[in-house]
């Protein structure tokens, strides 16, 4: 496509490393944080990878996102940790929660951790594929401002609250990483600016309708919900779940202040792991795996140009392509993100 | 409804005692599991209650479900054990392992208890009422015969799988409970019943089309993922999850052997408690949720017929109805279930 660059995943990891030490993050961090935009973009997952790191680093300028701000334990009991994120990058909170839950799963054979005063933690399945590869089954999701509407409203009352479940195959995983919409704002901005219908109805128009056309729901903000009724309802649990067990802020407070500001700041999550290791099937449940997954690959495809696949079977592919033939970005992207 | 009759939740539960105690529970146990069997009806959740009971006792009389077993503790780790249902009646099992896991979250914060060979719950929302009453933040599902296709194919290789979760409001619950298919095949065989069409399309017809004919669908054995192939893949790990957890069967297995005995008997199945007492923020815990509902409540309403409601609202009103006026039964089933 003429409008795309492919860039190499070094260059891309480099440009990133250069910014964020610009705007005030320390060699490490700026290190990591530059990993995980690189990693998500290298899986394919663009619109939490390189399309949103003029966000982030537009949000971190106007601090909302402070480059310096480190988790701290507000309190602890037994398998259960509550920690304040403290404002600090998403990306950077995530990835300690996702550790810290191994951890106290390591100890109690669960571990659960919240954080509260996060942010946006850019794509769910990142901290599956880290939890899933180091051994643990993994559950977790953040909230986010509101949305989508309540089933029978007409407007933003939830989050669409991604939601990432992993458990380790292979030497890899089995990552499913989803928001309560149909489809993500981020995925519906991408075809509204390639031009494109989305391939099924994902959202209403300001009539009311059913429409496939994204730059229609982008207008009513009215992103439909998975399942019609049940995403509404999952999208809302969540949410509680989310603000309960942090003591941080709901979706109704994230969308106040986001009002107020502009930005989208201080969300709340949940990361549990569970430690494979410590379960008394442990050596069998590689085979266990197995076998769930050549019996759903031995599926009747519905015609020849159908693939049945597990979710993230297809990163593969995409991490192997793009990390060879470099990491296809809209060229305005890129411009916008080298002269930053 | 002519072809209807109102039975009092009293005269409900005598029969269910009756019939359980002659085909071999114990007076505690015909008790306990008509309780649930009658509540569920009482909830409005006929299809999991009352209109179910007949292919309960079947089962139980075929031997497939122990009416004597109670669970045996198999592995313990930390805040995490594995039990073995001992194929014993689903409902019980369930009630069994809600209560354990929140004893281990009482001693730990989180509580994990799975349950390896086990049988049909009947209705997930009922043990999220159980934990969510009792002030623990609550999630559990259950794995199940095959009966949805992948994304892409056309034979059944997924379970819908049902998924409660749960948390306290006021002296009540706010209790969501979904399956992985649009509408679960109790509720298609109920509107076939009444020859209804469904509200939307919840599957696909034999010839590939979407349809909102629940008789097609019965036919087709391809019910409708909700949010498409997000709910397959949810259906997907929650299996996963469920048979590594408990190191019991999965969906493949619990298919292989219903084809050979017509039965589905020993699923898996997966218990998370968390107390809410143990968590810093305990004494807002309440005010957070409220403040959450209020935010939904305050929606906008897509015409004056839309009522805005959080899972479980609508259950209370139900609840008072059928306690007052007797829960309406299909005649043919009411006839049937006398009978036994």
């Amino acid at each position: 496509m003429e409008n795309t660059t492919l860039v190499p995943a070094g260059v891309m990891h480099s440009e990133f490393v250069r910014i964020l030490k610009k705007i005030g993050f320390s060699d490490p961090k700026a290190e990591k944080c530059a990993e995980i935009f690189t990693s998500n973009s290298i899986d394919g997952i663009y619109t939490h990878g390189v399309n949103r790191f003029p966000r982030f680093v537009s949000n971190v300028k106007n601090g909302f996102f402070k480059p310096d701000a480190e988790p701290s334990l507000i309190h602890s009991a037994g398998a259960l940790e509550q920690w304040n994120g403290n404002l600090g990058p998403g990306p950077l909170n995530a990835v300690f929660a996702t550790d810290r839950a191994g951890e106290l799963a390591d100890q109690n054979g669960i571990g659960l951790v919240t954080l509260a005063f996060t942010n946006h933690w850019m794509r769910a399945g990142y901290y599956g594929w880290q939890a899933a590869k180091k051994g643990y089954v993994f559950l977790a999701w953040t909230n986010a401002e509101a949305n989508m509407s309540a089933w029978g409203a007409t407007d933003p009352r939830l989050g669409n609250n991604p939601f990432v479940i992993a458990a380790p195959y292979e030497n890899e995983a089995i990552v499913l990483d989803f928001a309560m919409t149909q489809f993500s704002y981020g995925k519906m901005e991408l075809y509204k600016s390639e031009n494109k219908q989305l391939p099924y109805a994902g959202g209403f128009d300001t009539k009311g309708q059913l429409t496939k056309d994204p730059g229609e729901i982008l207008l009513s903000w009215r992103a439909l919900p998975i399942g019609y009724w049940k995403g509404a309802g999952l999208a809302l649990l969540l949410d509680i779940l989310a603000a309960v067990l942090s003591g941080g802020r709901s979706t109704a407070e994230i969308t106040g202040s986001k009002k107020e500001t502009g930005a989208e700041y201080g969300v709340s999550q949940v990361f549990i792991a569970i430690n494979l290791k410590r379960l008394h099937n442990y050596p069998s449940i590689g085979d266990t795996t197995r076998q769930i997954i050549d019996f759903l690959h031995q599926s009747v495809p519905e015609n020849e140009n159908s693939s049945i696949r597990y979710p993230g079977e297809n990163v593969l592919n995409v991490r192997k392509h793009n990390l060879e033939a470099g990491i296809p970005v809209n060229k305005k992207v890129w411009n916008e993100i080298i002269a930053l």
